[in-house]
């Protein structure tokens, strides 16, 4: 199945890539839908949603593959069913939604008819400490009242709800247990999209956008909440160590991606009269220091993925730390590597190669800086040593 | 006058820089013409052009000092008169035009009232070995008759001037000595404007922005030659010697920017309450280790040009290749840096952060790649030790 | 079985390492005395040797986890009957050796009461190509006559026989299958030991230690010939591949003995009152990223492992390449933090970090510099690319 | 006069060497008399003192020149009478020194008839924070009676005095203000001589070695107080300025030592037939970024030497931590590339790289560590953005 997708990804997505280059987000979008159909009728739809929810439902490291094979392109993910941050709102919904909150969200969200975001990351606060947090939400009769400001609230543009972190309890409850979630309708008075944010020169558009968000006195329906009250952070733990999965192998698709060009310029580059780039000893460290790195990359992920397959995310908690700042590094590294072996032809748009550079420099940053993770790590290796740092 | 220059960048251009993040470059233009009048006026224009020809005259070593203080801006450049490729053309139409193209084209260029671009770069042949190059000219009766393909012709949106590099000797002549410098007007008959290259997601306009050029049977008067026939390299050598010492200078002033822009952000980022981002080891290191390269990479810099304002640019030429691929890699370690510390604001046009990360990574890339300098330091270094490599 | 061997390890051998750090060899070799019989009482002797031949023989994988463990000390290896070069020329003896070759040879050496050595490097000749080589051997009568010098033959002080490899075939052979293995008795005519290399300031002794030969025209029967004539670098290759696992196991075991004590130092160093080393973040970085440095090696080493045992050496070749340089540089980043992390204690010889720092350097070395290992993954990555450099 | 001394530390100074690599201090010491009787007849004895104390009185650029010059061998400063610690004790004496002090001390020390070291570190304390010290005086009568436990103490092997850093003042002065400095005749009652500690398997010997001491009630009349009472700390600090640029430019004459080594290697070492080692593109960068980092390092050093002459030590102290911990990160570089360009030959002590690379690791350790600078110099920038940290 892998190499079939494989395949697909490589003959029917990549060729679509340069309307995303052209920032043609509306051209795209229509493009892709005969390949999301297709898709879903290869039965390739939404490959980490449970089965009876209308997804694949593949353990963490048969996804975990298809994942790498999908982050071949940045359409592969789209065309599948699987983006950020509707594979995580879905996660999240299966796993605490009420009845009522599946029935309305559930099913279009898994066939692809609606879009969502998540609203917790906002600018007055370190990312590195979620747990400060001023969007507030209060009940005020069978209503919630929530006020605040969020950003890099991705695929907001066009999405139709927006799950919403917000403190709901007072200063008697310690810090992690003061939020909770709500599910927002994006059309409720008082929700503002502001704008989408220009990221590296280009603010994007629907799926491939990320907006500041102002809530006003959002009103919505107390049933609204979803999971229980304060459980804010135990579910968006929850929902990080998988989503971390998906990333890492997404990183390490765009990692083969960018080697796989690297291979393929040094390989057909003349440098001079039938001398080709690739007998360059500078490109041969390269491609041999990116070969074994993203091989190391890959077996660190998926030996995570078996550990939260067989013990769950918290006995892997260390592990995913790891690998996040770990597998964030190598692929800026070979994307480094892969477009200086391009020269001036990395820097335009007529590859995907500047795209990915300029988009995914924020691997280091979201989901926790490196700095972060690095930290953590190193706080649980020495409490064995007796110490807390 | 450099302390003075430094507050005019900061106090003046600065504020500009939102419609260059905007990518509104009509509006700056016409928004940045006050400046320049008020640079004129304050008789800072043109600092690197000789006073019999309209500028400030400064030597090589003075006019980096202030190469630095308006690299502080990627606006800086254009208004002080200074920037690329107009800089270099006025040099070598100073140097090498006859006084006839000096009367129709030196005046404009330096009062900024034209602007001109240099065509140098053809997609097909690595920039490494620039005597390999596809683009011919040749006389018929008392026209030049040019043909060839050429691209990352910076500024040629808008400009009045090509300064086209095509080979007009025969294969009896060594390589060096076969290509010429001809000035070709823009409206010349066959002289295709394909495209501006997009680049990082941006194709710019006007002066920020790099073209895709054909020229196809394109005919100029033979007076338009420039120079010698088959003196096309020895000139551009010349002109790359000062070109890399403003270029050098302006990614200083660049890095010494990312580095102000970290240090505030360490000094005013709240981590928890009370704790300010740049309590933090991590990022003192990255401050400390920073300081550091940057006064290297200027000290090196300055030495270098005093270097070629004493002995000329042949005698300095080992060290002009150390700075191009030191500096360069100062740059983008101070950039990421920087970036990093302003954690997802950082991937944002909300700062000139991003706009640097990704229009600056061509800085290990244009005038030579850094491996090219590094292979050339290296063997005149073991020249030294009797043996060619 | 591993457990038990790691808790005989720090219980019983780590003691020891006094005297290896007093350079006192002869006590050494006397104090392990006791420990090798308790070893070979357990049953843990040997343990990469045929269970016919009177080892334990583990397969590549299980005898790779068990490397590790031993490696923790540099006694180890020694400690259990599976220190190189014995461990290397008793798989080309058992393989290659002919019935009474192996009547004479195996046996002793497996039981430990004689030590071999290998004699490969030659100093006139660079390591990276092999099949350069000075040494010749030409039969006179029944006898060899062998001319020639060598250097890094590690252990040759108190060795019983060397097998050397010489140039036995003519220029109408291709150079690979110009050279043969011949066992040199030590004490054969001709045999000269000339000196321990001091190497970073020690000499070394006895199996800790390594030679500096000459054969002058050294006589040995026609029949000391192992394997076939101009099979010698065929014999070598087959021999590298389970080599270098063992090899990279063993960093392993010293990159998490550098560790252990990297967090026992930051989990004990008060820096000032009350605030122990590991509290800085410098620290904590180089612990985090140390950690999933070695994790990763350790996976990928496995997984070569695996291959070699599944597919052949052959197979994997081009993973081989690939953990010899990686591992490489983990240990010494890892060795170096951890030396950094001690200060000056670092420096001497009250740890056994000096001792790893000064002696390991070598990994990046022998058996191939790091350069031969990139280049040739990817001459063999741009293979598949159809490009030959 | 530069070029002189250069010539002679290569033709004359460097021959001696291997009497130091073999670890025959005995047989060093009496080889290397007649050639400091030959410095002191060319009067170069002694650069950094004052002339009227038997120097040559050179300013910290004038000296920094000839430090790098002396520092191309491991012996040039013993050999010119600017060995550290003498040097730096020297400077201490001359301008604290009372008159009895210098009468008895001062000129054999400057004339090299005794040597002398500087008990300040001790092992139960970070060297990072200098003013947690463990080791008292008080007085006691006229005596002041010492304990303490001190180590690293550098060339204390058969020197005529120690300089002992000691608290004399209570809890109720600022902790800068606590220690003092004493002289102690190494053969005072009381004060023991443990042992030379061995360093990276050498416990070197007389002036190349470093010693453990402990001083038990060690008693010294109270006239032997060096400056005031309390001073310690103060006098330190202003002994470490120049020391450190000492350091530093011997540091640039150990890497240019070390960069020559690497280019002849290049230059002369066949890889195959009459293809030299220089021509690989991996050797061509590091010898490239090896002479652009010395280069930049030697720059910073005598610009900061520069500084002190002119503003003092003050002025300059964050130009002082940096160029030592950058300085010490370029040495570091630069042996390891030019030992990994030697191969095998590099580990050996068949040349002086393998006694740089053991030694020489300790730049990056001691008068404060590298991460303990990195702080410093951010601390004081940051001051000026309003924070302290």
């Amino acid at each position: 199945m892998i190499d079939e997708v494989r395949e697909f990804v490589r003959e029917q997505v990549v060729p679509h890539e340069g309307l995303l280059l052209a920032c043609d987000f509306d051209g795209l979008s229509a493009a892709l839908e005969p390949l999301r159909l297709e898709v879903k009728r290869r039965g390739w739809w939404a490959p980490q949603v449970e089965r009876e929810h209308g997804g694949m439902g593949l353990d963490l490291v048969t996804h975990g593959r298809m994942g790498e094979v999908m982050g071949w392109s940045p359409l592969g993910h789209y065309v599948f069913g699987s983006q950020a941050p509707d594979a995580g709102n879905i996660e999240v919904l299966t796993e605490f939604g009420s009845a009522a909150q599946k029935e309305r969200w559930l099913g279009p969200l898994v066939a692809g008819e609606i879009r969502s975001c998540f609203g917790m990351t906002e600018p007055e606060h370190a990312g590195s400490n979620p747990t400060v947090m001023s969007t507030t939400a209060r009940l005020d009769g069978d209503e919630w009242v929530i006020n605040g400001h969020k950003w890099f609230t991705t695929s907001a543009d066009g999405a139709s709800l927006c799950i919403v972190m917000a403190v709901t309890e007072g200063d008697d409850v310690p810090r992690h247990g003061r939020a909770s979630m709500i599910i927002v309708p994006m059309d409720a008075e008082g929700f503002v999209h502001e704008r989408r944010i220009p990221i590296m020169g280009d603010e994007g558009a629907g799926h491939f956008s990320h907006s500041e968000i102002r809530l006003n006195s959002c009103r919505v329906p107390a049933e609204n909440l979803l999971g229980e009250r304060g459980a804010g952070f135990a579910i968006a733990q929850q929902r990080l160590g998988p989503g971390r999965i998906h990333h890492c192998m997404r990183w390490i698709g765009i990692a083969e991606r960018c080697f796989d060009m690297m291979c393929r310029r040094a390989a057909t580059r003349e440098i001079s009269p039938g001398v080709m780039l690739g007998s360059k000893q500078t490109i041969q460290n390269w491609i041999a220091e990116s070969r074994v790195e993203i091989d190391a990359s890959r077996m660190m992920v998926l030996d995570t993925a078996e550990r939260i397959d067989r013990d769950g995310v918290f006995k892997a908690r260390n592990q995913i730390s790891a690998i996040k700042f770990y597998v964030a590094g190598v692929l800026q590294s070979v994307m480094d590597r892969s477009l200086q072996t391009h020269g001036a032809l990395g820097m335009t748009d007529d590859t995907v190669l500047s795209f990915f550079f300029r988009h995914e420099r924020a691997a280091r940053i979201y989901d926790g800086p490196d700095e972060v993770h690095k930290a953590v790590v190193a706080r649980r290796v020495l409490k064995a040593y007796g110490v807390r740092v």
